[in-house]
């Protein structure tokens, strides 16, 4: 990463810290950590955590790992080896930084249980709490750059959405749609993260794994897939029918697509999350399928796949322009079908902006 | 996974929880968990945690998650959705089976942070620690089921370090050499975890990322590669060289091969891992090459590519038949060359049993 980026990232980060009276961040080698130095080491059981306190930052970083990063960071390291273990590394690590009687603290959530608790060990008086206020708070702010590449991803993603419709027979395995959709976003170099296709029942559980089960005619399919190129992913879910759809298809998916329209709607600068929960959910209760819709309606989306905001019933993040996140009800009909619509949108000023071209309506297969 | 085998398990666990005194055990959708289960949901931020005390399980999950995951486990839900948090199923899970006041507990080191201190404030009197002489320990001692697995993925990893070793032409970059050995895993159904080819002087970094370094006449390259097949991974490391050897790569080669001979000839049933580590720390620094040797001597693998045994210079765990771990001392010369040589064993009463069948002298491939 750019040097200027990454110091504009930290610059950006305490900004957040004054602002919460925060004295120290702790990040583990995951999602914060390329936010913030554009890679991260090897992720592994041995201790790895970049400090970042008002006055300067420092490296916690296991000996294995320290030639290789050298090269990708000036950040001051220190060291640990196998035969020492972190403790005294850690110590003198807090020390360099003048953490070591941090008051107010921000653990990186996604860190192992391991990392949080040796650290929180040398810090037993401080107070501590997750990234929402700051490292969360300036990560859902993208740049131009961020939300070009997330763009340019969802084309891709659009792409292989089509590539799988395309391919969709009666008679053939979930896992084999999967694997044309694998292939596509392969052949764009971009490495297909996860993808959910759930034929008939299967697509009443909306975490199914894609499996063994036979399409068939009758079949409505949930298609959720994303990939990943140049460090950020994509998100989409549409449907397909086979033939012709299973009784109430229409009726339910329409209900869906006013939620989705409903939450576009709400979404705007300055609107509470919850409140556009509310407005997807309250489409869908009012049409009698509430009990059907099992999650919230939208997650954010940077570097992870989810972050924040989280567009939930209690979330009290207040939408701003320039965040990204996923509009996404769903009615899951036990036993008969599952229906998601899943668009990724970037916030502006008057409101959404979808990436996706794909139209929400059924893809149609012939049975 | 076999109802039989998840209450063996189950046993094996609380067996370790009574020699422990200890209460609660607290396990996150990962590899403890596909251990004890046969599967985990998936995981991503919200809270999923599988709390085992002496009494009674019981399995907090999301709701998104529930309905797949009934069909795999008899385990006891408390569900939580999205619009209302964990919270409340969390204390009720606590409570359903008397571990709302639980005194020792000990906590799935891999979990989410967030999870591990979520549970911890429902628990504010506990004393916490880490799985190591409880699941770890029953982890540790590997059934002849999961040997045979891991005994088949290594010898399909030797497959794939030949492919690889087969297609080394000096004007190749190291990423083409990984391309090879991951399409040979691929076509034995085991999908490649990780693999480094290190050429010249980037073997120096343990941790080196595969790139776009030319190989070149006079390399030695380090290759470490692994993949998983059935749940179980593999892991192995060796060299080869490019035409003619660098300055002092044979006297290095054989130092690093007897440090592997010292160590294999140590570890017994009954001794202490800091003794294996030692052995083939001394033999490297007799030779002078100590302040090379910069990580230790190996680690335990099961569902796990790194868990329980750790071959450290200071681990106090005693080694015992049944258990399967790595033994793969170094030697990186910063600028030059490294030398890793890695074998995975099983301990058997009489001493190590190797997977592999690959010979630990290096691979000669035409400069």
């Amino acid at each position: 990463m750019d040097d200027k980026i990454q110091k504009q990232r930290l610059q950006k980060l305490r900004d957040t810290m004054r602002k919460t009276n925060t004295d120290l961040v702790a990040v583990g080698p995951g999602a914060h950590m390329q936010y913030l130095l554009g890679f991260h080491p090897h992720a592994d059981e041995r201790p790895c955590l970049l400090l970042i306190a008002l006055s300067g930052e420092v490296f916690l970083i296991p000996s294995i790992n320290a030639q290789g990063s050298r090269t990708k960071t000036d950040v001051a390291f220190q060291i640990w080896g196998d035969d020492e273990g972190p403790n005294t590394a850690l110590k003198n690590a807090l020390l360099s930084i003048n953490a070591d009687e941090a008051k107010n603290i921000v653990l990186d959530e996604t860190m192992r249980a391991d990392f949080a608790l040796l650290l929180l060990e040398y810090l037993p008086k401080t107070k501590h709490r997750f990234t929402l206020d700051t490292l969360g708070a300036a990560r859902m702010l993208k740049g131009e750059d961020e939300i070009a590449l997330l763009k340019e991803n969802a084309l891709i993603a659009d792409r292989a959405m089509l590539a799988g419709f395309e391919a969709i027979k009666p008679g053939m395995r979930e896992i084999e749609i999967y694997e044309v959709i694998k292939n596509q976003f392969s052949s764009e170099g971009a490495p297909i993260e996860f993808g959910i296709v759930g034929g008939g029942p299967n697509g009443a559980f909306p975490h199914h794994q894609t499996g063994e089960r036979i399409i068939q005619n009758g079949d409505a399919v949930v298609v959720d897939i994303g990939g990943r190129k140049n460090g950020y992913p994509s998100d989409i879910t549409r449907m397909a029918i086979i033939g012709t759809a299973p009784d109430g298809y229409e009726e339910v998916h329409a209900i869906v697509e006013a939620a989705v329209v409903a939450a576009m709607q709400t979404a705007r600068p300055g609107v509470r999350a919850s409140e556009v929960d509310a407005a997807a959910r309250n489409v869908i209760s009012d049409a009698g399928f509430g009990e059907f819709f099992v999650h919230r309606t939208g997650h954010g989306m940077g570097i992870d796949i989810h972050e924040h905001p989280y567009i939930t019933a209690t979330s009290e993040t207040i939408l701003q322009s320039g965040m990204v996140f996923s509009i996404e009800p769903g009615i899951y009909l036990p036993g008969r079908f599952g229906i998601r619509l899943e668009e990724i949108v970037v916030l502006r000023d008057d409101g959404p902006e979808v990436f996706s071209q794909l139209p929400r309506t059924a893809y149609l297969v012939n049975g």
